[in-house]
């Protein structure tokens, strides 16, 4: 079964959204687990300081690499199969392509910074892979953990039910997916494309696949250079 | 005023994990404002439908045009002047440019879609401009709009406090961050680099810029070629 752990300083923010709607859902059922581990339960002195500022100087806090690796320590099994990730903009960008080999997996411990960062040696030290949900910056990893496991978990077997596949959507095939129209047929003037409402399910492929590929080249014709 | 109105047919998980920490203190403040309409009020008949399948087959169910303009046009007065974006996989990747771009706004009106997508002819008509934050899929756009959301607020002058600045983050040189440090001094074995520990102010920066420019052609040689 797939299973997420959360180290933050803000277990209260989850499951937040994961706990509704169609991830929600998936949870009460079973078909997947969430936990959470409060890094500051092995904060340091009567005050559990977590953070210090810079070494060499510079805006922010930094999370201390001795108290992450306590956190870890004990919240992690040595023989955990999961792969540990630091969700950070300097990581590698998140895909659909890792979300499957993700989901494919046992799961994932996601780590959550927060402040200016976390201490290098520790991401280091303890194999931290640095994950990046986008190139932009968040208060912190919690919401970019969300974003992880929200995209993992409905890929879960069973999850989407009737609504499932997945395998039209965007990325699946390297392309943006096509147009999308249901009724009313005729909308404020705008009708449905003729040849949606005709029945031939070739041509309604052949269409649908050239309106992708003519998104994917308006929009982002870096995609195509991605493997 | 940073103003951000939500369209959702989930309107419970608002404001979540934006209700708390960094950006919740300021909403609490009043730094900015946060306010959702429920797509579903503008449903049509005693069960409030609001989807159809796809014109032209295959999985999911797509938003109607007819009742998310109802939506739209009973949410947003003619004269706003703020964006109208739609989260979707499918739209132009969120840069850190543009988050910098809506902060000094007036703040956004953002669209979250669920099932396999909106009806083409609503995105054009209402001048829905689609945005991505990755090239992911998740189950509805929420959890996409509160990262746009949060990216935004942290910006926001007076939300960070002493935190501030940010212009030594990730992307905002172009450059994903240099590695920080903090105490203490040696941990397991791995001491901070010497440089971030003699105050030379100017040895400090030069070290940090270089270990970026590594970092970044390590990790992102595709930022370079981003404007």
């Amino acid at each position: 079964m797939f299973r997420a752990t959360i180290f933050t300083l803000m277990p209260e923010m989850f499951p937040g959204p994961l706990g509704t709607s169609l991830a929600g859902d998936a949870l009460a059922r079973g078909l997947w687990a969430l936990e959470t581990r409060n890094i500051r339960d092995h904060g340091l002195g009567r005050h559990r300081a977590v953070d210090d500022t810079p070494a060499g100087g510079g805006p922010g806090m930094v999370i201390r690499a001795d108290v992450l690796a306590a956190a870890l320590d004990a919240g992690i099994a040595a023989d955990d199969p999961r792969p540990r990730l630091l969700m950070s903009p300097r990581g590698r960008p998140l895909t659909q392509a890792r979300v499957r080999e993700l989901v494919a997996g046992d799961g994932a411990i996601v780590v959550c910074g927060r402040f200016e960062g976390v201490d290098e040696r520790v991401i280091a030290a303890r194999h931290l892979e640095e994950i990046s949900i986008g190139d932009y910056v968040l208060s912190g990893g919690e919401i970019a953990a969300m974003v992880l496991i929200d995209a993992c978990v409905r890929l879960i077997p069973g999850v989407m039910g009737k609504f499932d596949s997945g395998s039209e959507e965007s990325f699946e095939n390297g392309l943006l997916e096509y147009p999308q129209y249901t009724r009313p047929r005729d909308w404020e003037g705008h009708a449905i494309p003729d040849v949606l409402l005709n029945g031939d399910h070739a041509k309604i492929a052949k269409w649908r696949r050239e309106e992708a590929e003519r998104l994917t080249k308006e929009r982002r014709p870096d995609l195509g250079m991605k493997k």
